[in-house]
């Protein structure tokens, strides 16, 4: 029996005292699993004094996260404090530069110095682990790692948010404005009193990164990311989707290219009866298109305090047993620079919405200005103000009416062209709304 | 660098081949990934003059799956034959008993000899790994293995089986029959010449019994499974499930009762909105619930040559790595022997078809009979021949007419001894049809 994996944690939240609890209560199970015991021998956090439901009898009190990583008495840290500076990043270097493995569930460190972090792993040997950084138990570090190895990757993307997927469910299933549906999801927990980082797609561009990055080799880079939120969609929005046999969601896309690795963040109208699509409420799911294989898609709960300790632990377990990977896969030096890639070069079918103010005959000026850019138009749909899908007249001249429009592939830099035409011919009111379409 | 890691490969059919292809061509990134290069040095298959479109300028072309398994030259022994006894088995223990890798697609093999196999590997510290052997390229054995080892599970169920799930889907698109939907799926390649191992449930029961060992850290044991097959499922059973909000998939379902692991695989009833029931056509799914945690689904195919030949690589690329973990996750010694669950214990929720011979006054009796056994009735539902539901009378005496009935959860025995009953009765004419329901 080899000796003990003697573990340190550094930070006590929900997710950290739940990472105590499940080591001490699967204390059998680990030691079968991994042929030697793990034993939490360290624990720190900003108050000792907070109560916290934990016995940590037996258990050392560290004077600050940067004592454990300095430990030599302790084989693997673990970072579960969040933020990218002072003191998670500080003591995670020293961890790894003494030669410790380290577990973290912090996304946005790994986003922003997983590189610097992975080289340190690499030079002295420890692990990097991150499962829980990205859809907690959702195993897709793992797959990517390990598991789809020998398997050249054509695209990846999901949903890694949960506070805009249930906002779009809500959305779709009641009929609700954004804003309505917002306020409900920061009511419950679900969104921050600043709903940006969510809302806006930032925290889906740092998750979309860093599986980019085990996908296809790239250097790690929120800044390659092209990102659109969701706080322009309207309820008819999903409500015209829902006729076009389409559903929205907030989707990650990583996609090689003739041109590169494009990796951008936006709305998306996914086929109705795609796996992506059947993703409700704060479930999040990511699908991988390997060459030459169906997709694969895994789905779960992207977040909460049980689902990221139980990635946590099996991020230790890997430790504890001597499983090592490099943290993206591959060395570091072998990481490709990637730029963003221009969105005007996107290609791919959209979906348009336009205001038009007097629909005899706007509708087919809208279809001149986009047959003028060769985009040819898979349907076009006029919607009377009650509702109702009809044919051209019966709308007043006062009351814009929606013309929704659905394009074959084409680029985004022509749509972009026929609509500043449309634009100048004065027929549509406010600004069209453009959603991209992925098919599966 | 570390040395290159020597594979030989026994078996060169569709997936033997395309590994030989996927190691070549990848043989850039393999080397990135893992540290060290990967190279096949040896083959065999049955006949070396077979066209294969393979290039083996280069590679040993051995005697015998046991002059690989033997040679001192190779570190990792893959095995493609297929078949239980000679010559993958005897070939794989003395691979293993040489304190070489091996790594196999051999899922009947792992569910008969599994245990014994492991315990070599354990001895004499090599791996074992056949993720290809359960859903090919779906990371299902790693996922339980490794990324799950802190978390307990309470019950693993999936989509196993790719032939039945074809056939179900085409039933219920298109009303066929279950001979009609076979004949098709033989006709395409889906189903063999002897369609049993399939439509009967045995390739789904023997898949689940390796998954319950690593979820539940039982001995794989397929005769702990009770297994019935998809053969008497009718349309009308479809349009019912449809009518009443489910889906009839083959399921295997494991899951941890009060009296120890019920393993079973039958048609199930699941919720139409759940993940499980969007899965169509051959397609793979296993939904893990662990405790305390959101479901996690993994979806993809569950065979073909490129799916297979990617679980294959990858695994050959964990031995190149390093990366071990114990075969069932747990040393084999510490497995649990896991008896038969009787079925008549199974509590669940009941789908029952009656078809009763002279509809007034039938319907009532048979909520008797189940009321004597005290089974609660969620819905009951009557069908005129012409296949409108609707209430009592209107059917001729000549010809039965279905009774469609939903019960809460209740015991087997109970509505085993219920239907006996109704039969004793002779209000019915045919065997009663009963599926079991299982919630998400």
């Amino acid at each position: 029996m080899i000796a003990p994996l003697r573990v340190g944690i550094a930070g006590l939240g929900t997710v950290g005292a739940e990472v105590v609890r499940v080591i001490e209560r699967q204390e059998r199970t680990l030691s079968a699993r991994c042929g030697r015991a793990i034993k939490v021998v360290a624990v720190t956090a900003r108050s000792k004094a907070k109560k916290r439901g934990l016995d940590l009898r037996g258990i050392e009190w560290a004077k600050s996260p940067m004592a454990i990583a300095a430990d030599p008495e302790i084989d693997c840290f673990v970072e579960l404090i969040g933020g990218v500076d002072e003191p998670a990043g500080p003591a995670i270097e020293a961890a790894l530069s003494s030669g410790k493995s380290v577990v973290t569930a912090n996304k946005a460190l790994i986003a922003k110095h997983g590189l610097r972090l992975a080289s340190l792993a690499e030079q002295h040997g420890g692990a990097l682990n991150y499962e829980a950084a990205v859809c907690a138990a959702i195993p897709v570090i793992k797959t990517l790692r390990e598991g789809l190895a020998g398997t050249d990757i054509a695209r990846i993307y999901g949903i890694l948010n949960g506070t805009c997927n249930y906002i779009l469910t809500r959305m779709e299933q009641e009929g609700l404005s954004f804003a309505e549906c917002l306020a409900d999801a920061q009511r419950l927990g679900y969104a921050e009193a600043n709903p940006s980082f969510d809302v806006d797609g930032h925290d889906t561009a740092q998750k979309l990164s860093i599986l980019a990055s085990l996908a296809f080799g790239t250097k790690v880079a929120q800044s390659a990311v092209s990102v659109e939120g969701i706080s322009t969609i309207a309820p008819e929005d999903l409500r015209a989707a829902a006729d076009l046999g389409y559903r929205v969601k907030l989707l990650g896309v990583a996609v090689r290219t003739a041109t590169g690795i494009e990796q951008r963040v936006h709305p998306t109208m996914v086929p109705r009866t795609s796996s992506i699509a059947q993703v409700m409420d704060v479930t999040n799911a990511v699908t991988i298109d390997g060459v030459g294989i169906p997709p694969i898609t895994l789905v779960g709960a992207g977040a909460g305090a049980a689902a990221t300790a139980s990635a946590v632990v099996a991020d230790i377990a890997d430790v504890a047993r001597g499983i090592r990977a490099m943290p993206f896969g591959r060395p570091v030096a072998k990481l490709k620079l990637t730029k963003k890639a221009p969105m005007e070069r996107h290609e791919g079918g959209y979906y348009l919405r336009l205001m038009a103010r007097d629909l005899p005959g706007t509708a087919g000026k809208i279809a001149t200005r986009l047959a003028e850019q060769d985009i040819s138009i898979e349907s076009i749909m006029q919607r009377h103000p009650d509702g109702k899908v009809g044919g051209n007249g019966g709308a007043r001249k006062s009351q814009p009416v929606p013309v929704i429009l659905v394009t074959y592939a084409t680029t985004e830099d022509a749509v972009r062209r026929a609509l500043a035409a449309v634009q100048r011919d004065k027929v549509i009111s406010g600004r069209p709304q453009l959603i991209r379409i992925e098919k599966n």
